[in-house]
């Protein structure tokens, strides 16, 4: 979940705020659909803090043994500053550079399919999945990418679901589908 | 999305607080999956005014203006003290009442899975999906609903995903499968 770079309402380049709830939201249907590990990517040390203060509090003492449900949910969360730094992380891990896939609410000319994607996904090579907050992540960001995300669709021209609802639903369509419409 | 009747940790039947975020989400995605309305349901005054307040700020004035597709998403929202009165709504405005269907992230052995939901659905008479908030709906009201929902399971033993998330992915396995996998 990436804080920078996206942009504001002018489309203007900031480094967002973090949301406690995007936190809590994103890490369960990580651990929900086994995914390896929720990345928040912020450069802005006051709110790395806040992110490691939150999991402080629950995988820690009074926090883990009141909810450990939130505990094993948040264990899966790393802090980094940008990135490239959680690619590092993954290469390093896993001993291949992952396939950067990003998300976004607009279409783009060359973006794939989540049929596509699960197909790269397949091939046993990590991804990085990447999900920007504010107005979304930057042009930049999107161009660097190796492969764009077709926005989720309902059955309505409305698709502005929340960042939270979007990876759960995205986690749901590539792993969830064990025989249940 | 019911505030009350719920339960707590520890069992004890409360009336909860209302998170702001419950509201967006599922208001946005109630708007992208096309369902006919987000019933907030709470006997608490004050809760129900801070739900008038912030729906106020963003379907009227500035906040409409600043972020249209907020105020097209909570304007599909209706504050109502029980359960009982959303029925009723829908009753008055359909013709007939409500099938009542009720979510928990228990196993119930007479739950119905979504395809046989999507069934009933497909019938055309009206249901009222409810979710609970806290620690989920009071054994009470779960034992007066009409069909009791499966749990929601990833493809792991962990199933604790925010309400935000699971109503999310229930109306997209519900509504949102057109051709994507």
């Amino acid at each position: 979940l990436a804080h920078y770079p996206v942009v504001n309402k002018r489309g203007e380049i900031i480094a967002s705020a973090v949301t406690n709830l995007d936190i809590h939201d994103m890490a369960r249907a990580v651990r929900t659909y086994s995914a390896k590990a929720l990345y928040i990517v912020t450069p802005l040390e006051d709110q790395q803090q806040l992110v490691k203060s939150l999991i402080g509090h629950w995988t820690t003492g009074y926090g883990a043994d009141y909810n450990p449900k939130r505990c094993q949910a948040l264990e899966t969360v790393r802090i980094r500053n940008n990135l490239q730094q959680a690619s590092i992380d993954i290469a390093q891990e896993t001993g291949s550079d992952p396939q950067t896939v990003v998300t976004s609410a607009r279409s783009h000319l060359n973006s794939i399919s989540l049929a596509r994607f699960q197909e790269i996904l397949g091939t046993g090579f990590p991804c990085l999945l990447v999900f920007g907050t504010a107005w979304g992540l930057s042009p930049d960001c999107i161009a660097a990418a190796d492969y764009i995300l077709k926005p989720i669709s309902g059955n309505t021209d409305y698709n502005h679901l929340s960042v939270r609802s979007a990876a759960s639903i995205i986690l749901d369509r590539l792993y969830g589908r064990s025989g249940e419409p």
